[in-house]
């Protein structure tokens, strides 16, 4: 049932960056995701869709939950998964990364999902990997200030099953109002949402103090987008009438780099709590990519409250989303 | 075999502590931890009692042989599992422990598994899942000065196979004496050995220095009990007659923090030696729940002895227990 | 197919040292791993063999490249793995490296993989589970400066394959050159090797500055070995005519230690160089265990060759080699 959907569409070898993710792209991952979903909700909860494949995680930079997310959709694809942790790794004896990147596909590595704290890293590893003829996929996990992908492809599925659970798709997305509040500049969630929010057709709306958002986010947008951006300094002008509102969260290091006062001026200013939602959409819904600084950048109250927050959904999403995006590549590129 | 048996019976959906374990329970947990022993040592080694399931081994405080040997026993009921590492966890950016079981649980966790150096954090996580309706089960490995339910219910299969290798059973205890030696004050081994085998009528005597065993482990005994609770401050009187003695881990901490004079003082006063256990009963068997200081408060040629030490049967032991107890409470929980 | 083959002939139960490895040994071992290279570029990847049996993986020395290598070589047989890392043991608790094998003995590995950076204990893992008749088989996978076996077998494997895909062999390698080159002394990767490829019959040159390659390594080659051991301390002479080049890991560390005065001096005198393999066979290929100093040792350019270099066909024979292993010293040993 998957594979005739799928095999037919995908032809994209890594997933690196949403930026020229094509509607049909989207569609295809959204209702990928959804198939997953029925499977994880059933009682086998699993496929043999990448028996025999290795999939190597890859996180040069530290992740517990992005980490165990692949983790467990590799499993359940039931693929063998190696892990790699820098802190043992030959990195520290002085080997290139892509020395590393190398040795995993001697190894026999299928699929990589990396992670690094500088952007590009995965770009440069797939380009590698194409060079050699490997047949190898690469899957970003969020590199630097650059992309994530999966984290904005799982928002995506995480919105559209909200608005529709049987059949998520981007057209539910045109014209929705949805709000993303936070520090933008250092975000890659943001920057990924951004292109699948518009691409979609939704107004997306950007809302944080002007050190962390700077004028030429503007730009991102496609000319050809049939979306809209719009930039807020203050937030609620932004979250009126909003569908969806999405935290990000603010790394405490902002406030000794001098990026914003401090932790209790940002929460008066941009904090979401249940009275600043009162100006928005009646249904509206809150997400956050997690992991949460509780009472800075939302409420405790309103992160737990499963009318408004979507926290949880996006957690189970991921994993479904992740299965879908471990199946299109392998599949598509499979021997 | 396995199903006929246990799933008629249990019915508690956490394991955080024996305090109010019932004799059925032990039973049950004895003869199912004896089906386990004997698949082990078969020629298959696993059952696909736990297929699709995850385990998340949540070991917030470090460990080796507790995690390895939970992880083993849910390799051997075919789940899959999620190894949390609280140093890359993100935990270090500020998320409480309440969220990380919450994403856990979004990522469609079963079971958890938790250690963790405070008292009280798997109730707390059980509660919370039990708030939920998340039909998740929590197996507390180790709580602060607490509990450390899966390690007293290993050491009772292990004593009681001793005692009738065929059907261990709690009557085998009836009027045995057991002596447990060491820094009582400090062992939740110690407090969860207690509840099991004075449930199972065993007269327990506990031998420590007073800075290690405070008078108020008096109280500890339930007045329903069928077995006895004594004290002793020195050792000789406490080791006549015994049939078991378990001595514990002395963490050379305590010396620096004055619990002690020294380890040498220690070993002279409390120490279990070859000679010491001369007043014991004749078949007297010593168990440690390791890891063992040698020389300390074992000697080394006592620990290695076939006939006399049982350290080595405590580990096997641990892995059927744990899949007994993975069992038991997956399958009674099972969707 | 593997089974007949194998189980007939082989008998040693561990795989320590290869000082005492016979050629028939040998030749077992190169055309065990000839086999699963073949598994691992079928469409399956994967055999039973060991379903069931658990492999420990002691790194007590960090690595990530030998461990993943034995990892995947443990999953594509089907075992069960467990994972021992050090920094969270008990070892940091005070327990002995005899006591942490004896805990997974008693848990139920029947494999250990053992790297420890000191040389012999793998030895005395060995000798202690022997003495109690536990059945376990012992690999070592680099012991300080003693051995590393499977890295000389996969080196074996590697360049028997080159003179003869189908059909790896001894007998390939009589009267070949093989020239290692660096820090000698520190390499457990060269002491392994000269066992190997002199057994082989190959004629093999050592060169390094005297302070990296003692004179008493001339007493290395066995009386009876078909094979020479010479020694350079000058690149030139050692490469004439070489048919291959094995260069070694230079460990920065040797610079501050005065080994070496610098390293562009050590690159100048002895880094492998497209222009000073001219001196070479015309088809001489280029060997590294990894991982590897560019521009040290070796040049970039010369180590991304795919006509010159073998450094991934050895990664990927390590997987083959590996899995021979665990397969020939698992079969043997099992119940």
């Amino acid at each position: 049932m998957l594979t005739d959907m799928a095999t037919t569409i995908w032809t994209r070898r890594h997933i690196l960056s949403l930026i020229d993710f094509t509607p049909e792209e989207y569609e295809t991952v959204l209702q990928t995701a959804a198939s997953f979903l029925k499977v994880l909700s059933g009682r086998t909860k699993k496929v043999p869709a990448l028996q025999g494949r290795v999939v190597a995680n890859m996180f040069f930079e530290p992740s517990t939950r992005t980490r165990s997310s692949f983790e467990l959709a590799a499993k359940r694809l039931s693929a063998d998964i190696l892990n790699f942790s820098p802190g043992n790794s030959s990195l520290t004896k002085g080997e290139t990364i892509l020395d590393t990147a190398k040795t995993y596909l001697a190894m026999g590595a299928d699929i990589m999902v990396i992670r690094h704290k500088q952007a590009g890293v995965p770009q440069i590893i797939a380009q590698e990997m194409d060079r050699l003829n490997s047949g190898v996929t690469i899957l970003n996990a969020g590199d630097g200030l650059h992309q994530h992908p999966s984290q904005a492809l799982l928002d995506l599925f995480t919105i559209t099953s909200v608005l529709d659970p049987d059949n998520p798709r981007l057209e539910l997305l045109k014209g929705k109002k949805i709000v993303i509040v936070g520090d933008i500049l250092h975000s890659r969630v943001a920057r990924s949402n951004i292109y699948s929010l518009t691409t979609a057709g939704a107004e997306v709306h950007l809302a944080a103090p002007p050190t962390l958002l700077p004028q030429d986010f503007r730009h991102m947008v496609k000319d050809n987008s049939q979306g809209k951006l719009l930039l807020h300094w203050e937030l609620d002008s932004a979250l009126k009438d909003a569908d969806f509102v999405m935290t990000l969260r603010l790394q405490k290091e902002r406030m000794t780099a001098n990026f914003i006062p401090s932790l209790r001026e940002y929460h008066r200013l941009f904090g979401i709590t249940r009275d600043r939602l009162k100006v928005c959409h009646p249904d509206v819904k809150v997400l956050h990519p997690g992991p949460t600084n509780r009472g800075v950048e939302i409420t405790s109250d309103l992160m737990d409250d499963p009318e408004l927050s979507l926290v949880s959904k996006q957690v189970t999403s991921g994993v479904a989303t992740r299965m879908a995006l471990l199946y299109l590549i392998g599949i598509s590129n499979g021997s």
